[in-house]
């Protein structure tokens, strides 16, 4: 089959690789119907996810079709559509078994195995371990590219951000720092109240008059994956306040303890657990979540090293996720 | 009046200052009859808190005998012995409207003002602002000793660290982490289970060896303010646990996004609020917390300068906190 | 002046009484611009909460302009225009300090006094104690009719019932259950997903078909204070669920525990505390809520008994609430 | 092989009956070394529990050896040793991916099925639905006795009772409320700080006087299961309090909502959800617990028929819980 396959830092091809088959009895193999490409993979092809090896298949979200399965997976068949998400889980562990697979200690204490320490879903098929704890029948009638941002961008935004705000739920107001202008404009599409520039000289400045003159953000999420905007969320954030970090890091950063250590912050970094996933299909089957406006470009699978040039300069495109079909 | 007095990093003296009074209605005043030297105070001296100017009064913490009371004041009167807690609360902001004096809006957005923005208690009078809704009254029976480090220290420790492993209550092992060899003895007598010298080369897989057969510890926490003590907590902890930051940092500290982005940490920094003062207050009356044990060391008011050169060289003088006396 | 004064169970008039002056030096006095009937009020009037002594003037809800203050307020001046919250706040005691001024110790265990332990706001005048821990002033450029529903009801909705779903922000399919078609209507105007007539015989197999089939409601809120609406609660809540019970009980129900015992229920009972006024007073003053919407009926002051008949009869009026203006 | 058996309240026998052998892949069979009896049990034969239908072996609580693995089975093998615990839990399912098995929702809705809606293990043999992610492997050198009670009312206390009052952690004052003598007697020995006989006609003043002056109790705790067990803790709880449901009821009770719905308490039902039991299992490796102080009196297998005689008139023969050997 065909398979999009990393080959150290900055390096991927788009290769020829061996069809997977179900290795242990809890396995079953998807035709990859749908996939797409996440900010992380691109943080992989800048060397900053030491664990994934030259030769690795890249991808860990996938809507399919299961086209083999294991000798002791019960209540899925052949034939079947499932959502692959970004998190697999044994069902077994002590991490599993208080709703946290993302750090399954089955699979050597991370959940994020995908295109990271097995081969991933950017590819004509894929394996999937212990799929029976692990991935969502589609419901009928709900189309791939509707529940294919539920793999992960959607829970992790959920269950890494939203849910801390949850308290002012309604109430908050939204403030997006940005530094593209088309995804500014997006922003307040999705439903922030204020976007501002986070080049302009006085970004911080309007961030403070916006929050009861000059307290600062209940809360500061930083979605980039760089020190500078984790610094930035670090002096909007209130006295009190929380920085939810769900940005892919490859760099340390200068945490200012010297003002920090006084102003009763919390700061939560993280990977999603997906424990959120049925919930959000239930959305997207009501129509109250439209998870299908995220794909803003359109692929075929044979495209997919396109399909990365587009999302790797998603600002010059208006990109925010890529859509990439069998 | 004496008082001890900043004058700059390295520098304070034992001058004499003009007696405090009432400032506004709702100020009282108290003589001093025991006081203590916190590690925030050394900070200070350090240099660490640039707020506090040359020519402040050291001290939060105070156990006193009212000698004056604001024309507001009706539940306080003179002759009542009271403990000052190291946060005072207007009672009537946004934060402390929400149980969260530390960032009280009515002295400039942090409820630590005493040695800090105004004078403070390491002096024969002081001047308590605010004084209904932050002092406590000391019921009879109950010894200056054993309420003192009720105020600072004891709370601070209870809010900051021991809610985060109440769920743990009774459960968790409690690994102490020390240089100096009389702290290690004591962790051990204050219910650690095991004390371990930070100093040695295998420190941290011994902490690994002691937790779930390397997963780290549940609950990290920062007791000293250095860069060092905050990255080894970042290393013991678990995926999915806490870091809890309660030492008053002067330096800013590298932190290792690159690991932690993915671990589902949470860190929490803070300025305690005091608001289990009253129920510790209750369990040294009952006699379940022996506070007085913290006091290792007597001084007189008037030897104020001994007691620094004592509590500064603490591991010298196998000392934890001095008590100073009218 | 002239007040609505309570004369044992069914009984009432519109009567003239002394005119308040202030008591208390923490006390201020308010002319009562524009106030409201409570749900509550028709509870004492049927003889169910029995603290009310005939005499006693109702109201606890206003909107009105300081016309006293006593010796020991500060903050508040002659002619501010303030919100009198249905809770007053003593600040000091140990229930205000951590936020649950609903249970002030400083009067009697029970912050909710007026025109149920003290002189009520159904009057030209009235008394406020604690006048500075607990009365809000009101933004310029907000009406009265914008802020009076802060005083109780939309605090009430939001602290005892609306966060315990907050984790299920936007998420949420709400279900109303009415007997009043005019209720039903307001509560899809409101927000609802559905509305059901409970009075229909297929009321509860609706719900359960509504609720991920069969298994009930996440939270399930009793708002009326009858035996008859906390039971429907307690059956159509699915395991692990809660019943926020806002209502005002005048008498015992039955509680099915041979059934709920082994569901893992949470059921909640409680006076509102008054800590989300800030939140919601920011809300109404940025447009994101409409609080006027509750306002169906207007009334002058000295038609208070007309604007009682209408609010007994709320369904034969098409009322929610009624607003009673000086 | 030989079981007890339900034959309608009032009735049950020591039986011969056919041997278990695995249905479903994912079952294993466990000869049965080690067994209690649960007041649930009692409740069964009082005919408090209606779902248990006759010819039903009772039971839910085993340390046991595996005998037989179905074909599914991985991770357990012929041989070991396990503790069977209460609550069997799918793995898949909502409820159990969220950590509370309690209500599984492959076994319909409530995960504890053994002696319930499957046959239990008082009995020789016992098969076990969805071994692998509901039984615990029984580590080296812990004997059966030490980890029996892990199965039900350790974790029960610790889940529905103990974590309500985790954040009072070495803070609280325990009243232990009993009728019966000896078990006054043992709840001082397990920690209580004031025994009080609830027959006495001042029991409840007494707890009055012990909690802040009448204020009432933080959280009562109801662990009988009859109405007037529950109708006391809503008496003695205070405003803001907890009162925790632990008991098995048989019949409905009376709920003062005239005096609660005011009060601000929470009251929670449940049944064990079994995810404390790693945690629990850790303490008595470690010594931290000695859960076998549970166990008063020891029986034969053969004599599961007096076991229940004394097991059912404990207060008769100052019994806590049984221990049923092989």
């Amino acid at each position: 089959m065909k398979a999009l396959v990393y080959h150290g830092p900055g390096q991927k091809s788009w290769d020829t690789v061996p069809d997977p088959s179900p290795v242990e009895p809890t396995d079953i193999v998807v035709q990859v119907d749908t996939t797409t490409i996440c900010g992380t993979d691109l943080h992989i092809l800048k060397g900053d996810v030491p664990a994934v090896v030259d030769g690795r298949i890249l991808g860990h979200e996938a809507v399919g079709t299961v086209t083999a399965v294991g000798s002791a997976v019960n209540s899925i068949a052949e034939g079947d559509r499932v959502l692959v998400p970004a998190i697999t889980s044994c069902g077994r562990c002590a991490y599993c078994k208080r709703a946290m697979p993302s750090h399954c200690q089955a699979t050597g204490g991370i959940g994020w195995i995908f295109g990271h320490l097995i081969e991933g879903t950017q590819a004509e098929y894929a394996r999937v371990p212990f799929a029976e704890t692990s991935v969502h029948k589609v419901p009928e009638g709900v189309a791939d590219e509707q529940v294919l941002f539920l793999a992960d961008i959607l829970p992790t935004g959920y269950e890494l951000a939203a849910i801390q705000t949850a308290s002012l739920a309604g109430a908050a107001s939204i403030i997006a720092l940005e530094m593209a202008d088309f995804r500014l404009e997006q922003a307040l599409r999705f439903g922030a109240d204020v976007a501002i520039n986070a080049a302009d000289a006085d970004a911080e400045e309007r961030v403070a008059a916006l929050t009861d003159g000059g307290l600062g953000a209940d809360v500061a999420i930083e979605a980039v994956g760089t020190p500078g905007t984790f610094d930035i969320c670090t002096r909007v954030v209130r006295p009190g306040g929380v920085i939810a970090n769900i940005g892919v890091h490859g760099a340390p950063t200068t945490l200012h303890l010297e003002d920090l250590w006084i102003k009763n912050v919390t700061i939560t970094t993280g990977l999603v657990d997906g424990t959120t996933v049925p919930l959000l299909l239930q959305l997207v089957r009501s129509g109250k979540i439209a998870a299908d406006l995220f794909g803003t470009h359109d692929f075929a699978l044979g495209d997919m090293m396109a399909a990365y040039d587009t999302f790797a300069e998603a600002g010059k495109h208006n990109a925010l996720k890529v859509v990439i079909r069998r």
